[in-house]
């Protein structure tokens, strides 16, 4: 007989999986794996090898949200539209079988966002749950929530459901500009690598980009360039300035759609949630920070189904 | 002795060289050589080897404009500043010898740009002016040029002399999303490559910038991944897409700061500025079109240095 009380969770990404083992409340152990971009084996058999012996502990369900559940995952939950709270998507949770083991695959989300395009999302829904969870002054009214990212999310939750959202993919850009761009080029006066000088370059990027307004992000971006070649801009200064004009270029004009930016509630990595934190306070609003890995766990807590309740399985 | 009525000319990018035996106002023979980028000699090695047997007809002088100027090139040529017209840019000539041959490169140019920022050029100045002698009517009052490219400039001309450009990274950006992004991927049901349907996209793209602003652009670039995903955007519609966004984010972002667009003389590949004549369209401008090797070789034409006049040669 399976104990109710022990459940597997899983934060199964596009480059990563985090398993954590769960009693109550209590996690009592964690394992890490490949995201479903860099699969070796099929993501059934990938689970069942990771999960191993914890299934002495004889769990009854293994929740888990994220890419798993996309066309190229485990198997694809289909987006349930917004606006969804909870109870929607604990309605609309996806149930398999493993080896005798259930399992329940969080479903995405899609909407007609604020510019009048489709949005979707994998992953956030159940960190955005979880956030509303761990502060529940969230579910309450209007409310302005982002999970900066690869593909950074700018939520709107009113009286606790998602209503819309939309996505821009900023890290992903500057990833791209870092990497292979000849915006960015070490110059043979540069020094080591300075954590100082691109938190400098950060805070110069954002006032340039909240002075000029967001519409002269692409033509700003050269300026990473011609400041380097004209202004002895280093290579960190000028990394941190195209970041500070693609992440401030982002909230700008996040601020111009959804009014007032107010207090932002920001979900994910304190180490890039605060960069967030530094261009919205340069827009006039203020942030909230919410661990991400914290907000994840209290989101599946949240969307784990009733032990009592029937569910659908596939075999 | 020198024959002054014959010249090599030459076109010294990153990515390519272009030199032309001229003789007076005619093309005796052409050859293609490495950019600055892709250099497997010096540059002076690499320019004497591939000019070679073209000695014979004893050139006068070899005049290069573009990369080869730059801090990575042959030797650096200091940026001239803004404004300057075909005088100024023939006065601040780099003369150099190479193994007995006179060469001269044209300096760059630099400026303070619409948006108070540090701008620079090289190579487009050549093309600028030569357009100027294809078409004399554009050195009459105050006009808008685009030179489309890797990086697109935006230039204003007035009364024959450039005042002041901007430059936006599209053409990179593009590359490296087109390349790298996970943002559009080959779906099972696409089929081969379509041109009719990179086109169909990139009007679309096109349309959706232009009715929801240049600001939007970071947020309106995960589209071109939504829409695969909710709306069946094929892997060529959603290139297309992209491509739209981007050069008519650029389009309408130069439009909100140059006013209206009037008539743009486009200067480049007549494939991209055919595109760039579409963003300018959807922006109810009007654009004419120039090819950027007949724009290289009259801005040459007009930038050589008398054959009577004193140059000092650095060995």
């Amino acid at each position: 007989m399976n104990d109710p009380s022990v459940t597997i969770f899983g934060d199964w990404g596009t480059s990563r999986l985090r398993l954590y083992l769960r009693q109550g409340k209590s996690v009592l152990d964690r394992r890490d794996g490949p995201g479903i971009g860099a699969l070796t084996a099929s993501p059934r058999e990938t689970f069942l090898s990771l999960v191993g012996d914890w299934r002495e502990a004889k769990p009854s369900l293994a929740l888990l949200c994220g890419m798993v559940g996309s066309r190229n995952g485990w198997a694809e939950a289909a987006y349930a539209p917004c606006p969804a709270g909870a109870a929607d998507l604990r309605a609309r949770l996806l149930h398999l079988d493993a080896d005798g083991l259930p399992v329940a695959i969080v479903p995405g989300l899609s909407c007609v966002n604020a510019l009048g395009g489709p949005d979707v999302m994998r992953g956030e829904e159940t960190q955005i749950l979880g956030a509303l969870e761990l502060d529940p002054a969230l579910k309450r009214g209007r409310r302005l929530l982002a999970l900066p990212g690869t593909h950074t999310k700018w939520v709107v939750v009113e009286d606790g459901a998602i209503t819309s959202f939309l996505t821009a993919p900023v890290g992903e850009i500057f990833a791209l500009l870092r990497q292979h761009s000849i915006l960015a080029k070490a110059a043979p006066g540069d020094g080591p690598e300075s954590p100082e000088a691109v938190a400098a370059g950060f805070a110069r990027g954002v006032a340039r980009i909240v002075e000029q307004g967001p519409a002269r992000l692409p033509h700003l971006i050269f300026e990473t360039r011609s400041r380097q070649l004209l202004d002895g801009l280093s290579k960190d200064e000028a990394m941190g300035f195209l970041s500070g004009l693609l992440i401030g270029g982002d909230t700008a004009s996040t601020a111009s759609w959804f009014g007032d930016l107010g207090s932002v509630s920001l979900i994910g990595a304190p180490a890039l949630s605060a960069l967030y934190a530094q261009a919205i306070a340069a827009l006039d609003g203020s942030s909230t920070a919410v661990d991400g890995d914290a907000a994840v766990l209290a989101g599946l807590t949240t969307l784990s189904p009733s032990p009592t309740s029937g569910v659908h399985v596939l075999a």
